[in-house]
């Protein structure tokens, strides 16, 4: 077996950085926006440069997966692809996905988000780090084994999807019917991050999502705030009172039953935690810029983000959001709500407990519509099988250090559909940073971890060879 | 003096009905939104057109006053005219604003909103009732009188503005320091509506406004509420649970000292209007079109509305508002939050209180700031003067019924400039109709209303001449 240093592959990846980095960039210029229909272009253009990368680089039934149909007119393709001639080999099922969240807010962006710019070591530009040049990362490690080697160590079939930030409907149907297309040992998923800049990081827990959509009316049409006031109801007001009732100032959810399934991080994981290098008021600073941290009083800032349940509101559409004044009493509001699942708390109990209570809450006048943008469990992987402990070796020569386990608070739904349908367990080998500015303004991927996550993935399916 | 039927105005006045109608659509096809900056040339245009208008007619020192600054650059012009040659009569100061409301939601319009329209005798279009078709209604009358008899029965000003939708604050300043140009003996404001269809209406109270924004910041940028939430404080939420605290269910504001002031109507008052023609089902159903009215119990609909302070939330800027799914948690958000206030709360007063309360409020982690869009005090005008009474009697004959005097909700600012700096009274003749849909989509002017507008102008003038 090559060791770290002697590597063909590793060899050929290091020499061609520059031109892995300008493709990246091609990739990064296209807006494929998935929640917005007017970038449906877009999408379809990420997922045929993905394809046709796989082709080039030697990978067979290459196929652009349709899913759009008429219920679901904004779905996006799938694009599947595989090498399956390693025998006696282990099969990996390598994802990622190529759609980006939106931009907004646009004026914040110090450079344009579809523009991709380097500055200090960084490649700035919506979808950098989540998850694009994460995905360039597997097919850039893809490319070096199969171009210096002529084959991969290990048997590989790739699922990459584009609608990753609008809930994943498609990829975990497809995933339901074919269990046998997608049969594989375990996942690579490169959608994670580093716990610290030069720390090698595997992610062995994320937690689950409820998204909703509170919509409320009122009065048939809008009404003047001067003349109606004081007698029309006002849906946006309504949306204050019942969301305000949600969660106390400390974050506890109020949800009658919310918290009844949860499940607690063993006392080995909660120890670990305390045992990685995290400075709660450089975070405070740093990573959030608030003047203070909020939050749930009695667990640590790894604990609430990690393993406790949270419920956020991200936007209330409706009335009069544009500068200036106007004195609208809007007959429709809503308000976008989500809630963090841990284990094991289950998405459909919980979305009824929150119907159930938002119904209740609601107040007379109004009449409320719940919308589910997306629905998935929380899910914790084992760091007892082979492939997590390849994939931290692998780490360990790549960084020069050791490998730690951490858990995320975000939400990877194909992570429970691989675990749940496909019964294998995932690999989160990300090499993204904690200030990496994901679904914000400034987004970023720090150059270094692209060509160390490459190498990565190198050593990580040679280790399994 | 001429009667109704036989004066030669009124006959000018009815033979040129059509045309006075097209002229009004091409002062409605300008999209005079004051609060849009992008429309200033628009707002500018509109001004130009009653200029000219006016000195058309035969007026004299017609001039546009520029009104916009480096501190105000989004400012828009004040038009003056005056004809004062009616040697021992009486001088009105003739006020009317050129500007309009946004016309968003757009897509609920039946006809695109700067295309004027008619339909079942009226012209759907923004601004056609509030308030260029009321203004229009004046230079009309001015033009019936002065083509018919070649004068004008009293002396008149004409001062209009351009930004009655956004706070007023050019003309306030305005009649502030030039009250030697704008002496008279009482205005003519033409922006309100009739009680019902056809019942000769004049308007003697307004409520006054404090318009604010709260602007609030949490994290230093936006966040993903997977990663983040459970440590970084959301100003959306905590938007969420100021606004919530500042009224309860009944509609009741619970900003300390906010009632402090409070006058109640006379009994007098409140007996003529239960006398009036008020269905408060009917209402409910054909004019807010809601399930339930709401407000403070113990408070009829026309009390509650016209002389009772409200609190209104109009819309919440921040955070993802598109159409799908973002996952953030905003580091900026924003409450667009109004109050109208009724004899004798003071705007400062109620301000200050408002903004302790808010201040009280502010869960920690958040920054806020409190943006003033607008303020003004109510207004009671006296029934008891010449004006008032010579108006009532031109209404009574041009409509052949009894006027009656009722308050609004809405607030028209300057009426409090005139009473507090001119020391005049005003005389609020207002053709509108409860159903015309003003600041909402679909906004309407009964065209006979019009044509009765004019015609009850003509007549007014002419008694107190």
């Amino acid at each position: 077996m090559a060791t770290a240093t002697s590597s063909t592959a590793l060899n050929y990846a290091r020499d061609n950085q520059k031109r892995f980095l300008e493709e990246l960039k091609d990739l990064l210029r296209i807006p494929s926006i998935s929640t917005l229909e007017e970038h449906n272009k877009d999408t379809e253009k990420a997922a045929q440069v993905c394809a046709d990368e796989l082709k080039r680089i030697g990978f067979e039934h290459v196929e652009i997966i349709p899913t759009a149909n008429k219920e679901r007119p904004n779905a996006h393709p799938l694009v599947y692809a595989d090498w399956l001639h390693a025998a006696g080999k282990p099969t990996v099922l390598c994802y990622a996905h190529y759609d980006v969240q939106p931009a907004e807010p646009l004026d914040e962006w110090k450079s344009p988000p579809f523009e991709p710019t380097e500055r200090n070591h960084n490649i700035y530009a919506r979808g950098a780090v989540d998850d694009k040049g994460q995905l360039w990362m597997q097919l850039k490690a893809f490319e070096s084994l199969m171009k210096s080697e002529g084959k991969l160590p290990i048997n590989v079939r790739v699922i990459l999807e584009g609608e990753e930030e609008v809930g994943g409907e498609s990829i975990s149907d497809y995933v339901k019917i074919r269990k046998d297309k997608l049969k594989a040992d375990f996942a690579l998923v490169t959608d994670t991050e580093l716990f610290a800049p030069d720390l090698p990081t595997l992610c062995v827990g994320l937690r689950g999502l409820v998204y909703t959509e509170i919509e409320a009316q009122g009065a048939a049409t809008d009404l003047h705030s001067g003349i109606y006031g004081g007698a029309a109801p006002n849906p946006l007001f309504a949306l204050i009172e019942i969301v305000g009732k949600l969660k106390d100032a400390n974050g506890k959810i109020l949800i009658p039953g919310f918290y009844d399934q949860v499940k607690e991080p063993t006392k080995a994981e909660l120890d670990a935690w305390k045992r990685l290098p995290f400075d709660e008021e450089e975070y405070r600073k740093k990573e959030v810029g608030s003047n203070v941290l909020t939050g749930e009083p009695g667990y640590s800032v790894l604990y609430r983000t990690w393993a406790r349940p949270t419920l956020e509101v991200h936007g209330m559409p409706g009335g009069f959001t544009a500068l200036g004044a106007k004195t609208v009493i809007p007959a429709r509001a809503s308000a976008k709500v989500s809630m963090r699942l841990v284990p094991d708390q289950d998405p459909d109990d919980i979305l009824k407990k929150y119907t159930d209570y938002v119904t209740k809450l609601t107040p007379k006048g109004i009449k409320i519509n719940i919308k589910v943008h997306s629905k998935g469990p929380a899910c914790v992987v084992s760091t007892d099988n082979k492939y997590v402990k390849a994939a931290t070796e692998a780490m360990h020569e790549i960084f020069a250090k050791d490998t730690v386990y951490i858990r995320s608070g975000g939400s990877i739904p194909i992570v429970s559909d691989f675990e749940n349908e496909l019964k294998i367990p995932s690999v989160m080998m990300g090499m993204g940073l904690p200030d990496d500015n994901l679904h914000a303004p400034n987004e970023k991927f720090h150059i270094p971890n692209f060509y160390r996550g490459i190498d990565s993935i190198i050593r990580f399916f040679q280790i399994l060879g």
